[in-house]
């Protein structure tokens, strides 16, 4: 039984690393359609979400399955819980790319004002920090996890600059007020998956040494 | 035994029912920092926000320790898990909370551009969502939970217009423009914390009525 119970975890830490994948695509769609001038390219995030969802509900039931059956002890029952809340961030760092993509399509209806050089890069870092998040979890490396919140500062950089970069083209010309504040959001939604993927690895460093060092970075962050 | 365990359970949905009307105070401070002009209220938010750090860790440990404890059956099990999502949820309330406060700071700095009306009034009515998904939760209420989910297309409204008021603004002097992006960045977190009362209502439907609505309502509104 012990090992069957291994074999069941094993299970669903793929299943939550293929899901990590799709999310991971679903940000570089969104950003692709934006950079490709492709509506098309959005459907396919809008397809993907729906696979994300589904994969969040099955592996929801899977762990409350296990949960029921195997009463699990301290450890595999902490595993379980950190499961739930990765699951969790997964979701909701599809549901930004589907954000992205929803602006995307409003953006591409007008002429591009500006090259985009800042959120394409900012997209492949944050996709960067979503998959070191997961693998550090998979492959028990707290020190992988800390690397990705390390990042969480430079995408705060990043995403200032986009926002002055923007300031500069609505002050010389109205007319790009609105896309710029379109480019403005997406960066906040990029930014927001930044902070899912901090999250994961702040549950990652819990997990594995046993402390949780969550809301200590943010108070040192924010005060 | 199970008395025990009831009572432990109503323990924890007391604490809950707390940390929710901290993270509601926390929403209305950081707006009345803004429509008073007052520095000093954002500092209450920064507090408060230890507070509500403390309640979610506290809240989990508990969760955990009666998971381990007690191996609740299948419905207890689901009440434990549901508890975990919303002291999610409400932590992420206070997160968004915390954000308007400090965009706060920032718009203080320089004279107010415009009277505020559609924030302080999309802030009372995601308070009120907060309370209603909270409410519902603790009395067992899925119509109360509907009615909260119901109210998500109205706050998408409110911010829309919030957006297009900010825009007449910005065209007609750019000296705007960087306050009134702050203010659509405050009306964005407004409308993650209706997301977020949402989410918890989806779960006291799907506790309730043992469904999971959360994606179909979400694909119904999409696509």
């Amino acid at each position: 039984m012990e090992r069957h119970f291994d074999e069941e975890l094993k299970n669903l830490k793929e299943k939550l690393l293929h899901m990590a994948d799709t999310a991971q695509e679903m940000i570089g769609l969104s950003v692709k359609a934006l950079t490709e001038r492709d509506k098309k390219v959005t459907e396919q995030v809008f397809t993907l979400e729906n696979k994300v969802n589904h994969a969040e509900i099955e592996i929801e039931e899977e762990v409350l399955r296990l949960l029921a059956i195997r009463q699990p002890a301290a450890s595999d029952l902490r595993l379980l819980t950190a499961i739930l809340k990765i699951n969790n961030d997964l979701e909701r760092v599809a549901d930004q790319a589907v954000n992205i993509a929803e602006i995307a399509v409003d953006l591409l209806k007008e002429p591009q004002f500006k090259p985009l050089i800042d959120i394409p890069n900012m997209a492949k870092l944050v996709q960067n920090m979503v998959k070191g998040s997961i693998d550090a979890f998979v492959n028990h490396n707290p020190a992988m996890a800390t690397g990705v919140c390390e990042h969480d500062d430079e995408i705060d950089l990043i995403n200032d600059q986009i926002f002055r970069v923007l300031l500069t083209y609505m002050m010389e010309n109205p007319k790009s007020i609105t896309p710029a504040v379109d480019l403005i959001l997406i960066s906040r939604n990029l930014e927001r998956i930044a902070d899912h993927a901090t999250n994961i690895s702040e549950e990652v460093i819990f997990i594995e040494e046993g402390k949780n060092i969550k809301h200590h970075i943010q108070e040192e962050q924010q005060h």
